[in-house]
């Protein structure tokens, strides 16, 4: 399997850098993991969300293919709780599908061609994230998943 | 207003201890925070999840008083979005409640005691996250809340 992360512009902060990076390193425990980044758009040269958004998801869209399935971030999305996570993660196992690409949106979000094209849309909370937050509480969630499909314990 | 937040055991990752310490003081340009740390149960002394929560709950209910309002999080409590949780901390302090606890559990969640006591349970996800970090989340939404508050441009 390979889980394939995409995200809207770098991490700044060195906090949630190496937030991320521990994360990355524990869920390689288990599978693959590619994190990629997308350049994001500039708001000075919009000067509106939807056009940041629709910049952001050409990006987006370049690095997304046919073959994996797509889970898009989205505060609207569906909230699933950790174990429904491993569920699903294994359920997609189980069907070969093991091309598993998460996208998260920057500052304003996905675009909605994004999120139609998505398989799963998932939301982390009722709660607006900081978006590199949300990266690493996915993370988590993926390595969370993990300990739960292998039955191996984890420190909440 | 002064801002407290109770967590169980102490913080050991960097990362989440410097994500932390930046909110700490990006809220201190509004308000008060005080961070209280309790001391963890262990898990060998009781070997059983009940009694953990217990002993726990004994340590904290030492640092709450009757004068305080008291925002207990939990998995099953109610999820609000960013600008609720801003409307509700505006309220309180409209109706001069200015002493804001909010407290984590540890790995194993809260007692139900502290649950009852509480005058608000809140939820962050469906979704279980590390405890260490869901203080950093409840620091980001409550520097989030006061941004909304004041007006402040925050980057999402």
């Amino acid at each position: 399997m390979e889980i394939r992360i995409i995200t809207v512009g770098k991490i700044k902060q060195k906090a949630w850098q190496l937030a991320a990076a521990d994360f990355v390193r524990r869920i390689e425990r288990y599978t693959r993991v590619r994190e990629i980044t997308v350049k994001d758009a500039q708001w000075d040269s919009f000067k509106n969300e939807d056009l940041v958004r629709t910049a952001e998801a050409e990006e987006i869209s370049r690095k997304i293919s046919i073959d994996q399935f797509i889970i898009a971030l989205d505060m609207n999305g569906e909230q699933i709780a950790s174990e429904e996570l491993a569920e699903f993660l294994q359920a997609r196992m189980l069907h070969g599908q093991n091309k598993l690409t998460f996208i998260i949106g920057g500052p304003f979000g996905l675009a909605p061609a994004i999120l139609e094209q998505a398989d799963f849309v998932l939301s982390l909370s009722k709660m607006t994230f900081l978006h590199e937050m949300s990266k690493v509480i996915l993370l988590e969630q993926i390595y969370r998943a993990f300990t739960i499909i292998k039955g191996e314990k984890y420190h909440k």
